[in-house]
């Protein structure tokens, strides 16, 4: 494989994501082919240097690398199987969000072709493609991946997690409920202190500090799941589940929402009628691996 | 005041907590008086250099600061109100865990006594105190605080909030809802990806990358709340949701719990729903702002 930035790629799907992603391989100096359905969003490319293929099968063709990023996995089976044409021994790296099983299923559906198929997931925006902030997660055979990072690392920060081809979308997903939760958490407290008259610029700073802080501790409670073995070397949840009745409380007396402290309590109340009050926070691992319906 | 640590001070409630804080006066070389309801709880300090107050009165008597860390504020209010002397110009720092009306409260009752008093919250477990991991909030008159640093200082990394007494109560709520909010984060990716075999310890430094990451946009998010205004600059909230959906159907499929992430829908659905889809994410603080009852 050709290292240098002249090694040819094709980007089919140029939506707000697709024509970040071509504009980045054509910032790089990567020769770039591009298809779309709808024909007028390769113009701005195409006056920019990409060279617009006729038919998805050119597309293919044109290169030993394809990134495909369209809306979803139903769209990506469409395109790729009226092809028309023997995908045989090119690359297809997805980047198209959709769920592992999805993932999985279009790994197998590709690789039955004789197609090399990595899936990839991006987390950030059109506007961080082609730098460091952009990470992209691909998941599939190491080789094909590793064949091709000099080119896909024009995207930004590539990253590769594993054989299966789930994990990117798993990754993904994991990653957007971790932000969201630490947005939540903050947008709570933002609105206790606001009861106090402390402005949310006051107060975000502390929230980065605790939430900098708690997330260092993820890789050493890791370590008591891997063995589930959960001594409360700092504290016991039994503890934590009477400060959470004080947020709780607290919530609801100031006249804010107290569905996330509710859901917070919740889960550790019952891990302690499971028995585990005794035991460190990494024990609730057992409440979210399961199902639970009130 | 005296800023060396030969400034007497008192410490009174020694469970747990107490017995660290007076043991890290002790450490710094503060000469220290203690008291406890029951007795016996002192004879280790005592045998380390404190000296033992025969009542809580003579305990408020010894030293210009009193440091207070019982049970709850019933605790304290039983106490301080027995203590069958004039209170008049001492200054009482309460590290008891409340809520901020308590502390408000609390503040009242004493200052209409003659007692200088602080509230404080300990964000920390009694093996921190005396080091900086133990992060120790506190609110009240600046004056007050400013007199006492330099002591309460061999307790551990000391912050000033404000002057309204019901602050250290309400960052350290918040605090906690951040430190709940990440592990559940991590919980909830630790359990999808271990579906996929990948072990904790393999997924926890990628959920601090994200956590660590996404605190970074706090102080930013912030001056759109105090602005009150939301352009999506990064992402419309609608388009969130539909990551959000993604989020919460993997985790059904996958069969882990979906609370939280059915939470974390919910709340941008109503956002939604109220005509904000076309914002971003802060436009939230509006529903963690007020009551929800399904
Ligand atoms: N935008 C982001 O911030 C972002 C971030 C991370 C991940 N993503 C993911 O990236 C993917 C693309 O997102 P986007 O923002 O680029 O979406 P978009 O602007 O809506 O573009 C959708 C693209 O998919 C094409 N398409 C849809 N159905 C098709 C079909 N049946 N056959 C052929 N082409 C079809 C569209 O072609 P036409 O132009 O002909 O309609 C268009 O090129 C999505 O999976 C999205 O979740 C986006
Ligand atoms: N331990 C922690 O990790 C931690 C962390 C942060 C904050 N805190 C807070 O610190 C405070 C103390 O916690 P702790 O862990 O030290 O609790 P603890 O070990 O249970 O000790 C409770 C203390 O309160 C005293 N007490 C209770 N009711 C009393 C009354 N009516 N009159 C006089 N004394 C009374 C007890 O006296 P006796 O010995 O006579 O029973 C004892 O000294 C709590 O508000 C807690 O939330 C603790």
């Amino acid at each position: 494989m050709n290292n240098t930035t002249d090694t040819p790629v094709t980007v089919i799907g140029l939506g707000l994501m697709g024509q970040a992603l071509a504009g980045a391989f054509l910032a790089a100096g990567h020769p770039t082919t591009v298809w779309n359905r709808t024909g007028a969003k390769a113009d701005d490319l195409v006056s920019r240097g990409a060279r617009r293929a006729p038919t998805v099968g050119d597309a293919l063709a044109a290169s030993p690398l394809t990134i495909v990023c369209v809306t979803d996995y139903t769209a990506v089976r469409e395109l790729l199987g009226t092809s028309g044409m023997p995908l045989d021994g090119t690359t297809v790296v997805n980047l198209t969000s959709g769920d592992s099983a999805q993932a999985r299923e279009a790994a197998r559906w590709a690789e039955q072709r004789g197609v090399r198929y990595l899936d990839g997931a991006i987390m950030g925006i059109p506007s961080t493609i082609g730098t460091a902030e952009a990470v992209i997660l691909h998941s599939g055979p190491q080789a094909d991946f590793d064949a091709h990072r000099p080119t896909l690392e024009a995207l930004g920060a590539v990253s590769y997690l594993g054989a299966d081809h789930g994990l990117a979308s798993l990754y993904d997903v994991a990653g957007l409920a971790m932000m969201w939760s630490v947005l939540n958490a903050w947008l709570q407290g933002t609105a206790m202190l606001r009861t106090a008259g402390v402005d949310a610029a006051t107060y975000a700073p502390f929230a980065q500090l605790i939430a900098t802080g708690v997330a260092e501790w993820l890789p050493g409670y890791a370590e008591q799941i891997d063995r589930g073995e959960f001594p409360a070397e700092v504290a016991a949840l039994a503890t934590d589940a009477r400060s959470m009745a004080h947020l709780v409380e607290e919530s609801e007396a100031l006249g804010v929402n107290a569905e996330l402290p509710r859901l917070i309590k919740a889960m550790a109340d019952r891990s302690i009628a499971a028995g585990h009050g005794g035991e460190q926070y990494p024990v609730l691992i057992e409440e979210f691996s399961k199902p639970y319906h009130s």
